[in-house]
């Protein structure tokens, strides 16, 4: 793998605290030579399958070669492992929680290596701050070349994330929502691919709870304003829409909201 | 135009979802030397006077042969072309919906390309999310130095905004909040030289609302705690503030409640 | 000093408002091989012993060699003087406001300068906005090999900040909240030297009002979830935290609220 020299962050860290600049400070230090571009620090604190979507979704943007950094580690300073993933162009370094199965997922002939080497950290590790002391510099000397077998052995047995998966039952597709996005739309977790299977070419009904919306539109600007609408966001995913206006206000949904929220997918009469 | 490998974001994507990271990752896979700077995602959504303001009031500031990227795009995915405007020292690239029209009347001799040559977006492009698939790599292609106009066609009718703008009543000089900004000052959009115009170097009066300020002052510290006054802020505009207050909570105003809000300046008796 | 090229900024502008791009922009156009790391522009507005904590606490991470601007400046355009303060291996630029006390006790054989030497500056200085017009330029200066002993001449009376100190009164260690952090944990200004100290090796028996917590955890989920714990966080200092919870909301608590907020240790009978 050639190294592009970049380290991306994605952390549930904030941008109030010093946490992410300290971040920054360590790769720098090691890797003077480091590009550092940060793909979000307001992944809601805790959630490992809003990260673990969020990297799976955004990391085959970045060029070949690149570092990703993700840090969403509740179980930081306890027994969990500190990994890297290996795929054929990107590696990826984060707690062993799941943040990075999605990606584990897509791949053949990934390696995983349990980061084991001290070498490789900080001076003195912290139990509460993994994302400083052992992340950053581990990530910091992969971007410089350091083979990553030398930083660790090979598991095979990382942990799994469970993720609600879209499924059919008779007539009906469900799904979930899983985000509200900046805009206020609603991300679901199904994705074009199964909406098309699934309808093999009719005009799909989309229900959520007392909302129906009858076909798929492609753009927005499509409907009345206020009007709502289903379309395949930019991932590919349904998502559920107001032509200017936001979905979840106009719902009156928030983000604690959604933990369970169904979609159902049917076909017109 | 010499290329200064910088490329600046404009958005109001806000920072919690990965889009803005997209379009690192997308930038850096075209030309892996381009520097990115932040200037604001927290555009209020789907503000395009708004952004209009902050990139015409920011781009100065950047060196010679940036590109500035500003995508504030309600009507993504539709009939809205998508240009590059060039000036002699700067490049802007975005939808054709007036984020640029402050810009494209500063100059002379500008010129504005529709971007239809498909070969410089990335190969599947989304109706949703134009800033990744077209912006980003145009702005990339035109950092490593391709020519604008071999992108499309030059045009000459861009879309134009409608801009409030102060004028003159009788013996008062009517101009209007633009926004709150960080810390709670109303900025408005009469300028120094509108307001040393009309008094010819007499005291004025502001008036807002009930709110009556007798004179400019230099700083915020001219005054005592909790005072208001009236300033000329960093880029000129006649600005109300509050020394070490927040004048937009003193006066219970937010953002949705400052369309509109009828700034008058006025002389002394 | 040999130079990282490495510019750190530390405000409380926010990231809405153009102003942190516009300093980027400055710095860019002054040093183009300048590269500017973000600590954070969400400092509590105005508050100088917040800042003068983010930047104590954070600068050992960068390299050798780093320019950091910190701005946190109610005293704008007033007689506040600008400074830079050298130490071993890091400079400082900023207002004289005691934003970099902590650092000054930290060393011995610092040198501050007091700027004065307009020719760093931007041509026109405005009143409200030195970060941009002074900060900017002469840290970019800096970042170039300019001899901070150039901008201005020497000075040994900086302003000084009041930080409230840890203190033991009879058999009790009394310390305060200072901040809250991303994750509702409260961070104290007690360190674990003086914990130590205090107990000999005893547990001790921490107090926030009326909730008592025995012992020092190593970690976050040596508890249950929604457990009180005590531990010392990633840099030193006594914390109050939750596992897996808001120790902020639990208590009711906002950043208002804990200005003076006590917390005493003591030894169990």
């Amino acid at each position: 793998m050639k190294h592009s020299g970049l380290i991306t962050l994605l952390t549930d860290f904030g941008l109030e605290d010093p946490y992410v600049g300290m971040m920054k400070g360590v790769i720098l230090t090691v890797n003077p030579d480091a590009r550092i571009i940060d793909i979000s620090h307001h992944v809601k604190a805790g959630s490992i399958t809003r990260a673990a979507g969020i990297i799976r979704e955004t990391y085959p943007y970045f060029p070949e070669g690149t570092v990703h950094i993700s840090v969403v580690d509740p179980g930081v300073g306890g027994k969990r492992r500190a990994i890297i993933l290996i795929t054929r162009s990107h590696l990826f370094v984060g707690p062993d929680n799941g943040i990075f199965w999605p990606i584990m997922n897509l791949h053949q002939n990934i390696k995983i290596i349990h980061i084991t080497e001290t070498k490789y950290f900080l001076p003195d590790v912290s139990n509460t701050f993994h994302g400083r002391d052992i992340f950053a510099p581990v990530a910091a000397h992969l971007s410089k070349g350091v083979d990553p077998f030398e930083m660790g052995p090979v598991i095979s047995d990382p942990v799994k994330l469970q993720l609600p998966a879209p499924h059919q039952e008779g007539e009906t597709l469900h799904g979930q929502v899983v985000r509200i996005d900046h805009f206020g739309n609603l991300i679901t977790n199904i994705h074009r691919k199964e909406i098309e299977e699934f309808t093999g070419g009719k005009t799909p009904i989309i229900r959520l709870e007392d909302l129906l919306i009858e076909g798929m539109r492609g753009i927005y600007a499509e409907c009345g304003k206020g009007e709502f609408l289903s379309l395949f966001g930019s991932s590919g995913y349904l998502e559920i829409a107001v032509n200017q206006g936001r979905t979840s206000d106009l719902l009156g949904l928030d983000e604690a909201e959604i933990i369970g929220l169904e979609v159902e997918v049917s076909l017109g009469l």
